[in-house]
């Protein structure tokens, strides 16, 4: 998808929340237990309940690995049904992948061409070599983690490398790339403060910002600090809203509290 | 596997290579693609011609993701035939996952559990929360990435960080995690002239080396830094050996690289 396209969508729907489909067996009614496919069953009902108040979904890879082929399976499923039946809407692999050359090109094509996501999230350690090769995709989205919304975001990425946090490295040495265009950046909701710093160094890229709700971060503050002309945010909530209820109202619950979010964006973009 | 069983097969076959199963279709010998499943015969038939010849395997998930079901389903019959078939064999899953702390126990479950791995490979970038839920195993290890064998290594884990190298801080914060004993770590063997400072930091863990061979790098200069009592080390070849020939007697073509590998070894551990 083209980033003109998820602007264009987020606009209309008065809306740029990502909801996260992190599906845990142990957590969804018990009554899709039955179906073949439980996982993708949760996933399509959460989809058509929410699919108007939202501009994009982000199935995280552990989740259907965790259930081996019959996860995978559901994961084939679950981005085949986006794609064909709501294809305005924006797909995040949460994969966090990255490997030496060859072998993230082998990542690249599972994700954006086998799979057809429209994004996949790449962890940076590895350096320029183990991110081009998924920037290299035309019309495809590379979503380096930058800060991250954990404790252990402290360990390694605020510390200061060279007289620069390593997190402020990984941006400024990664716009450096080959198609950098291409690169959106995770920027964890729960470090809205570093927000101002983190739109000197990359003032127009989308950032996926995850953290907010069940992690404690604020949406104000984020679209404060983070927000561009082009809106230039997804902010993502999981647990949060997919969860929302374990009954069998749980896609009309899960709409509600999408549209909880979809109308405090609302506010914001029409301010 | 515990650590011990590890060292013990090391020193019986006098041998401390690892076998990387980086199945690439367009690479096999061309009579396989009309087995049912191509990937599992070509693994078959290299596990069963080098077994006696290492002590380790490690897929490269990458490999396997990007043909998708099937991909998994070849994953899956690999890690099964070796369990199965050879228990004596150390396995490794080159996933270089990571994630926040419940996800994270989502991939650990995956690969320790679910497809029975004695190992996988896990980016630092997220810290600690990301990475003890993998140590958490017991006698399963998490080889962490420390310093990387291709060029992208210079890019972060090689910079300064508050005065020390990224990748010697990702060594001395590692150790102090809940169950360390169970971090192992991958140094690239085109870096070897770092062995002997690391050794400083981890004088016990086992390094889990890449690049020896198609990537330059040399066992002789691996071994005289980075070997320990107990060896210490799992250097690891891949197309070096799985492609050493494309024809029907692939898999002796393999047993030979190997074998000369080994006997290379055999000559480091007799000294």
């Amino acid at each position: 998808m083209k980033i003109d396209q998820l602007i264009n969508e987020i606009r209309k729907k008065q809306s740029f929340l990502c909801i996260g489909l992190d599906v845990d067996l142990n957590k969804i009614p018990k009554h899709l237990l039955n179906e073949d496919d439980p996982i993708f069953a949760f996933n399509k009902a959460i989809i058509d309940a929410t699919h108007h108040l939202c501009v994009a979904y982000k199935p995280n890879t552990a989740f259907y690995e965790a259930y081996g082929i019959k996860g995978w399976q559901a994961l084939e499923r679950t981005i085949s049904y986006l794609n064909k039946e709501y294809p305005e809407i924006y797909t995040i692999a949460d994969a966090k992948r990255g490997d030496i050359g060859n072998t993230s090109t082998m990542y690249a094509k599972a994700f954006f061409e086998d799979l057809g996501f429209d994004s996949v999230t790449v962890a940076p350690y590895m350096g320029k070599d183990s991110v081009e090769p998924f920037l290299a995709f035309k019309d495809k989205h590379t979503i380096l983690l930058a800060l991250t919304s954990n404790q252990g975001a402290f360990d390694f990425q605020t510390k200061s490398l060279d007289g620069l946090e390593l997190y402020k490295h990984v941006l400024q040495t990664s716009i450096t790339w080959k198609n950098a265009q291409n690169l959106m950046y995770v920027i964890g909701a729960t470090k809205a403060e570093y927000l101002s710093e983190i739109r000197q160094i990359i003032p127009d890229n989308f950032l996926l910002v995850p953290g907010v709700g069940a992690q404690g971060g604020n949406l104000q503050e984020v679209c404060k600090y983070g927000m561009t002309e082009n809106v230039g945010l997804l902010i993502n909530s999981s647990r949060g809203i997919i969860y929302a209820s374990q009954e069998k109202d749980f896609a009309q619950s899960a709409a509600r509290k999408a549209e909880e979010l979809q109308q405090q964006m609302h506010l914001v973009l029409s301010k």
